[in-house]
């Protein structure tokens, strides 16, 4: 264990005993509740995530919280006094499904980490002015209908026809038929009419393992997230030039799309640099790049290069402003090397921006446990991104993790787990107290 | 016609009156002997190549020539007088054979050329102290079996077992195999022992179409060839790094494989414009270049991607250098990005000094013909390289073409050919009066 989190657990974890045991037994019977070849996958909208649900509830009634679902088929957990379902609360949540031949982490440990808090305030006999409920959602993961969000969207009336049509991956359904096979409105989904009412939502904060190495790197188990980066996106950029025999077209004459996009990717990376020196968050990603498979050879100029192009960054105007720069540079290289870019259209996704006092509070509470308060910005999305842009004061918190997410080696200590249920239960009682 | 054509069909086309006519006639006939799909074939040591032989030597005894087969099963066509094929000689060809579905000039313009070359002496009735010959060589084209070169390697005891063992493209026998069919002495080539004595061939001149733009844009109808360039080759070049989630990982935690490739091939560009500035010969490719299709994604960073690699000089100091160059900053590149490269086993073909004095009389004879007088390397490969590295005294005559080699649009004017056969036979006149 870390010194900060032994420090933590010595001065802080009180009240708390036996819960790491409880966190372990849970995700222990979720994964073998939701088996693959590799990992586990608990399919969005499927069976195995309504047992999932099923199984949670149980676990919760156990612990004297009373439970039910919202008009999403979401599991909504309050305390035991908390008999109003359509009164205003504050929420900590995330999702329970995971990506096919996924890790048990990803969503789970949010929901955990909720459960927990929930039943330490409740073990405390702490009475709040604002119920504080836990919240398991469904259907994030666009891995199986092609749409992230589903669950949260479907909540803000959000969710368009075209997601509801699309089928899953493995031909099964489509998202439609499998929301309407566990009793959901999906007429009133498909025509945009919000499930709950948004202004009844006092707050959501989401606790989620990180998906980058950040945490692991720094040394701290958990983290404040600043907020969620949006992203712009080209599929399909293609640099056209002209094929040629590499021996006998010299310098001068030459229209090579591999040196011309090799460049470009040179360039923008030099202002990614810039950027970022001025305190800029933004990340750049070219994650396919390729010649034409059907005709590059090593003795011929290639003629033509394809690659994807991705900003994200929590800043709109860094994000037009690396869009502009996109354009200038391959206007530029254009003219210099005498090829062309084509451009798909451009796919864009604001950026969603966390509560500043949630940030604040989440930051006390970790200076409180002697952990370090330290903050980060989200790269991927989460419901909480969608919570926010509903006009919901949304906050996250960030849980060390190693191996990244959506692969079976997801790796997250229960003692962070448990640093995440300090801050939380901190956090609980300053929003609603 | 071009203006250069026009003045030098004036003042010193005599002599060679019709012959534009019967290189149309032999192009129009031996195309016709090679037809496919699209295009024409004559593959290497086949019966088409045997057939277009026959043509051509039917069509030089119709000029009074006298013709026989080398050791190699070349076709020689001599003077009427020469009737010692053991002497000394000088020699001007090029091969018969071409690609699959390629064009009909690349080679054979050569060969036409030597002829056409031979049939202008005979018709003036010049006497030369030295035989001049024309020779039409087989075997130029790797593409039937994977090997270049292989009817001036066999001459001169340089085409190795390996190669003789190699199956044709199309399955339909090995190199040896095809060989053996037209009566070569498979064992003695298989043995390195060499078919001629290059000592008695005094000089080697091979016309050939450029491949490359060069004299199109520059507005030659010909030009000497300095030299062919060398290369030095990787097919496959890794660069490894890590994969991760685009969104998740910041810069300083990334080990993304595609800025990395993209920064190495801009460093080996600025290289190249700086050699090229110094006045170093040196054309850079990376015709093949690739993320990993099983596992890329516009949101994964890039673990790992794959490009070849090849450089082309006529100095093999300028070869050494890049080799040098692209090790370091591969070095500088890994130890920055946190990447490693790993190389295949580098390929180096030296490149072939083409003789001085020979350039200078084709430059001389341009100069006689009122045509520009200019001189370019050969990225290609040629006959006559393997000559030179022989110890044959060689040179090399590029012929306008449009629409690069290897291809059914290989585009030449009969008027520059003539132009070639015009400073070929001044060239001839004074090697060999």
């Amino acid at each position: 264990m870390a010194e900060s989190a032994r420090l933590a657990n010595e001065a802080h974890m009180d009240g708390l005993s036996g819960l790491a045991e409880l966190a372990g037994r849970l995700f222990a019977d979720i994964a073998a509740m939701s088996p693959d070849a590799r990992g586990v996958s608990r399919p969005a909208y499927s069976a195995v995530e309504s047992r999932v649900l099923d199984y949670l509830e149980e676990q919760a009634r156990a612990h004297g919280l009373h439970c039910w679902r919202d008009a999403g088929a979401n599991l909504v957990i309050g305390r035991s006094d908390d008999l109003q379902p359509e009164a205003e609360a504050g929420y900590f949540g995330s999702h329970v499904d995971s990506v096919p031949e996924g890790g048990n982490f990803d969503g789970l440990a949010g929901v955990v980490a909720a459960l927990l808090t929930l039943i330490a305030l409740e073990r405390e006999g702490v009475k709040t002015r604002l119920p504080l409920r836990a919240w398991a959602l469904r259907g994030e993961e666009s891995a199986w209908y092609g749409q992230a969000y589903m669950g949260s969207l479907a909540l803000f009336g959000r969710l368009d026809a075209h997601s509801l049509a699309t089928r899953r991956r493995d031909g099964k359904d489509t998202l439609g038929e499998a929301m309407a096979a566990i009793g959901l409105p999906v007429e009133d989904i498909a025509s945009g009419k919000p499930l709950i009412d948004a202004c009844r939502v006092k707050f959501f904060l989401e606790a989620h393992i990180e998906q980058g190495p950040v945490l692991v790197e720094r040394g701290w188990p958990v983290a404040a997230v600043t907020g969620i980066r949006g992203n712009i996106r080209h599929r399909t950029i293609e640099c056209i030039g002209e094929a040629g025999h590499s021996g006998a077209i010299p310098r001068w004459l030459r229209r090579d799309a591999v040196f011309a996009v090799a460049e470009l990717i040179t360039r923008m990376d030099e202002h990614w640099a810039t950027i970022q020196q001025h305190g800029g968050d933004l990340v750049l990603t070219c994650g396919i790049l390729h010649t034409d498979p059907a005709h590059h050879a090593m003795s011929r100029i290639p003629g033509e290069a394809t690659f994807s192009f991705e900003a994200r960054s929590q800043d709109p105007s860094t994000l037009l402003a690396i869009q502009g720069l996109l354009q200038s540079e391959c206007q530029i290289i254009s003219r210099e090397r005498k090829v062309r870019f084509e451009f798909d259209t451009m796919v864009r996704a604001d950026p969603a921006e966390l509560d500043p006092d949630m940030i604040a509070s989440i930051l006390d509470a970790c200076r409180a446990l002697q952990l370090p308060a330290e903050t980060m910005p989200s790269g991927a999305g989460h419901d909480a991104a969608v919570f926010a842009q509903a006009g919901v004061r949304s906050g996250m918190i960030f849980i060390r993790n190693r191996n990244g997410s959506h692969n079976p080696n997801e790796s997250m200590e229960i003692d962070d787990l448990m640093m995440a249920v300090a801050v939380m239960r901190r956090v609980a009682k300053e929003l609603t107290l």
